[in-house]
């Protein structure tokens, strides 16, 4: 264990927000407000573009309550960016600002909450500081709805939008089943490489109330077998639902969700048609089983709806927060905070923080185990839904105020 | 009040399914079974449907805390029916064949739960057991989510839709500007001929965290005037959500969603396109400002999220099954339970019980006021605000099973 290092902490967030980004980089601000080696904690507007563009809030300015509803907000409080930083090798502009911005402000702490792109962003930046002999540390702290980081259990944000894809799943099965006329709905669901969100649908299955078939990328989908699974299941119980990933490809590897957009198609204005995956899928199934077809696009809501969180997730959120700052300061850097499954004596699920090497996580990406599909490439094992359970487990208790969710608004006073 | 009949009761459910419409028919049967005079309680499966082909579930049989979870179950629990009943003067067949049954069964109550059509139903089988001289009690008990049966004060059901919608939009709202990059969004929410689902994106706006512009099909919907609409937000901000109704339409009473489908416009397997309203009104948007444009349709999450609804919807839902009930003991017939606002002495939203003719409410529908628009036609005033908070208020308790929802899950023991 090293001496804690005496100075600032720059916190930001990056890549696509999830329900829970904000329960992490609450852990990590109210850690580092509470740490005495912590001079001064700031928040980066939009990630790294912040840093670049020397644009802070000073999170001690904040109310705490304000801070703590940032537990139940979604989206990403302090704005995420997409930015990729170039290597240092070719062009080091931005590392020299980096470095610019964090002598300015005596910074010797840097969180960065993202995926797998913001971890290679951390591991640069470590590097770079190395390289120049500035001492800090560097730490991520992970989230995704994706759930594809390798090396952890798996990710913060994921287990809420599985809750809300399970929870949805359900209520549309009891929706799609009101009338004794026939029904088709398709589900589409995020996922562009990894099936793990799509998986979350089998959850309702497991229980008598989801989907009859499930498509992942992780398997060539083919859409004559598609459409004779459907009819298979249709033909026999009047009703089908399907959920598929947006990401599934045919063995071309190309994309299904562009099967609908022909070359020079356009609707009457002359613009070309983009519909999505699910419209896609309804269209063609609609003519071959003659059927009502509905198709429902997941959207956004999957991973922004705060309302329908796992306590879990939260709860594991903020701890992946404060314990990249409390390692920290205990001199470790250049690591990733994961997730160690464990059990308790009794049996019953447990998660443990451990660290990992940013490198190792920076440009891989876990997918969905191949022996968790089925063999026929349309539904999803009980070994996932093992997995997946204790995940999505704990109701939060949701600040509300006239009926509607109560969510953090800070003052974002810049220095 | 008139002597109580004593018989058995028979209750149905109608039409498009809600987030609460169970809790009415909850509020149905426990009263039902409760009262003396009702000698046997029975479902009948997917409505008048179940009265015409004599499948009747017999609601005695059914555990109690499984009906009590009707309060939080979504969709219609008993199955529903989209069957017209034709007048009695041109074909009586079918209400020959509901007197057989009601005479077999020693019918003498029937409680029918819908939206307007139902009530058609309703007053019809009313008429003509009155015509025949069969002494039963015949009410409406009101559901939808489109808040449009005229006379009452709202209807049950709106105002979980209603809360789903704002609390959405308010989640979209948050996300949607997470990045400092343009972003335009558009939601479509259900309403074909009434504007009062969309309005409720007005709620999210009230507080400051919803759409910039609303469109209601009270109004003829100009495709130049939104484009300049979304236009001048986009350009003052950077990002513009939209919220509009499905059944936005033209001067011409054609609907907007139609403009995607231009004759002969076909995919690549050669089916017909037929886009959304949200992905059309995506597209011309995208080509129109050259932004990253996202449509969002609510779809069937707006009727049957469950998992965010209204207490006080809850609530009023099973008062207006049991006041049904009630009142057709105490000798009352042909009416359907209507709400009536009120405010208890310190000035609080309170809403009684009232009993409407089923004539009235049969072939009506009440719109939007007109006066709660703004004058631009892109928007809704405060007054909708003051009207539609109260309806909102209160989180139901949730039942749930392994942190998902644990809905009733009724034998229906068939007669």
């Amino acid at each position: 264990m090293s001496e804690p290092l005496q100075g600032a902490c720059i916190v930001g967030q990056s890549g696509g927000p999830t329900s829970v980004i904000n329960a992490s980089v609450y852990g990590v601000i109210r850690t580092a407000l509470d740490n005495p080696s912590i001079t001064r904690v700031y928040g980066a507007a939009h990630g790294i573009r912040g840093v670049l563009d020397d644009v802070l809030y000073d999170m001690a300015q904040e109310d705490p309550d304000e801070l703590e509803l940032l537990l139940n907000t979604p989206s990403s409080a302090l704005g995420s960016c997409r930015y990729k930083l170039k290597d240092s090798e070719t062009d080091d502009t931005d590392y020299k600002r980096i470095l610019e911005i964090f002598k300015k402000y005596d910074v010797r702490y840097f969180f960065y909450n993202g995926g797998n792109d913001s971890m290679d962003t951390c591991n640069k930046i470590s590097k770079y500081m190395q390289k120049m002999g500035y001492p800090c540390r560097i730490m991520g702290v992970p989230k995704t709805i994706d759930n594809d980081l390798s090396g952890t259990d798996h990710c913060p944000g994921y287990a809420s939008a599985a809750k809300y894809i399970a929870t949805s799943c359900m209520e549309i099965y009891h929706d799609a089943r009101v009338y004794d006329t026939g029904m088709i709905c398709v589900l589409e669901i995020m996922g562009r490489h990894a099936g793990w969100l799509t998986a979350a649908a089998a959850i309702a299955a497991y229980y008598g109330q989801g989907p009859d078939l499930i498509y992942v990328p992780e398997r060539e989908f083919d859409m004559r077998q598609f459409i004779a699974d459907v009819k298979k299941v249709y033909d026999m119980h009047n009703k089908c639902i399907i959920a598929v990933s947006e990401g599934i490809h045919d063995s071309h590897g190309k994309l299904i969700a562009e099967y609908g957009a022909a070359d020079g198609a356009t609707d009457a204005f002359g613009h070309r048609q983009l519909g999505g995956l699910a419209a896609t899928l309804a269209n063609i199934l609609k003519e071959a089983t003659g059927a009502k077809v509905r198709g429902i696009e997941f959207s956004l809501l999957q991973r922004c709806a705060t309302h329908c969180a796992s306590k879990t997730d939260i709860e594991e959120s903020f701890a992946s927060g404060k314990a990249a700052v409390e390692n920290a300061v205990n001199g470790i850097t250049d690591k990733m905070v994961g997730f160690e499954r464990t059990t308790d004596a009794g049996g019953a699920y447990q998660c443990n923080m451990k660290l990992m090497d940013l490198a190792d996580v920076a440009n891989t990406e876990k997918k969905l185990p191949m022996e968790w599909i089925n063999e026929a490439g349309n539904g999803i094992k009980k070994e996932y839904i093992d997995y997946a359970l204790p995940l999505i487990q704990g109701e939060p208790k949701r600040p509300l105020a006239d009926g509607l969710p109560r969510f953090a608004n800070l003052k974002k006073v810049k220095v």
